[in-house]
């Protein structure tokens, strides 16, 4: 069951709803003003985006929380471990198979789990960070499917990431989180997400004023 | 002389122009179709972004590389060095810093410099990440004033945010990049951008098909 013909704006709040409903797992109902205001979205844009995917709200009454959060969970693909893989484990790939590892262990509603890095520095195959093991870029498209990733995050230099994407997509990952400054090209049933810092922060100074 | 009143959808794209018009040095001329192809752009829309801040193409015969270059640099005020410093030197924060370094030493267009990294833990207080001092975040307010920096980077956990955030508001911040995992509210003269990793895993896994 998906529903793929709902815009990105809808699905990228999503998870802010699902964070509100896992921040309050002791209360029974929630309005849509209350979901909002946490979100930061307007309350009838919270009716207008889950009403997408369903009769989930009693008028006057709002939403059950833990079946709303279950629900958003389903709809996310989040109520089941999703494996990813990590190309390129230099400083910022270090740190983000860290993070997502710590994240993954200590809590248990978040369910991504980095299962595989890859690098083509032979000094780094074989070790581990926090226990996911890295392999050499070579053997890239057979653990990727034998281990049923989907998902995948790329931290290598600019200049190799498109034959990185390349190869990820080949092995069927069907959504990319980029962190190399550049600009990546996808087949359109592939889902690619800029987390371009350099970019972002070139975007800020803007609001700098001196 | 700002323009406080373009969009942020605007703002958005220029450092997508920026870094096409850096990646062609030596090309004198480049037209709206070839700047909108590198960028993603539609060539309509990059000539209405950049028609808000002044007549920098000629019809017909396209922009002056270097000159709208140079004139986007000043728009988005990395036409100098932009001081920034970062809160949280966990595995992440850690990782951002030496980002930044590597990026900043390489990249003599790449104007943004962190100049100091703040964390509570008194074991790192005194020691430095590829030469940038650590100091105590007691000292967050003075030090931020005392290097002019305007811009920061978050990287501590979600509890601590909000008061990280008021803390560097209070000593002039004003634009800001958010790595925990928590919504934070700003004064209305403040930008503040997530880089919420979680989150965006987490929407990216609505497109992945079992």
């Amino acid at each position: 069951m998906r529903w793929k013909r709902i815009s990105d704006a809808v699905v990228r709040r999503l998870p802010l709803y699902l964070r509100v409903l896992e921040e309050a797992p002791n209360q029974e109902l929630i309005s849509s003003q209350e979901l909002g205001a946490r979100a930061g979205v307007s309350p009838a844009l919270v009716r207008k985006d889950l009403a997408w995917f369903g009769e989930f709200g009693k008028q006057g009454v709002g939403y059950e929380t833990a079946y709303l959060r279950d629900e958003l969970r389903k709809i996310l693909n989040l109520h089941k471990p999703v494996p990813m893989v990590l190309v390129g484990v230099g400083s910022l790939g270090h740190a983000l198979a860290r993070y997502n590892r710590r994240r993954f262990i200590q809590d248990p509603n978040f369910t991504l789990e980095l299962v595989a890095l890859f690098d083509k520095n032979p000094e780094l195959i074989g070790r581990e960070v926090e226990g996911i093991p890295i392999y050499p870029i070579t053997k890239l498209n057979e653990k990727t499917q034998e281990l049923g990733a989907k998902l995948a995050i790329i931290a290598v230099p600019a200049d190799a990431a498109q034959s990185v994407v390349d190869a990820l997509v080949a092995a069927g990952v069907k959504a990319i989180l980029n962190f190399a400054p550049v600009k990546l090209t996808v087949p359109d049933d592939v889902e690619l997400a800029d987390a371009d810092l350099s970019l972002e922060l070139q975007r800020l100074a803007y609001y700098v004023n001196d």
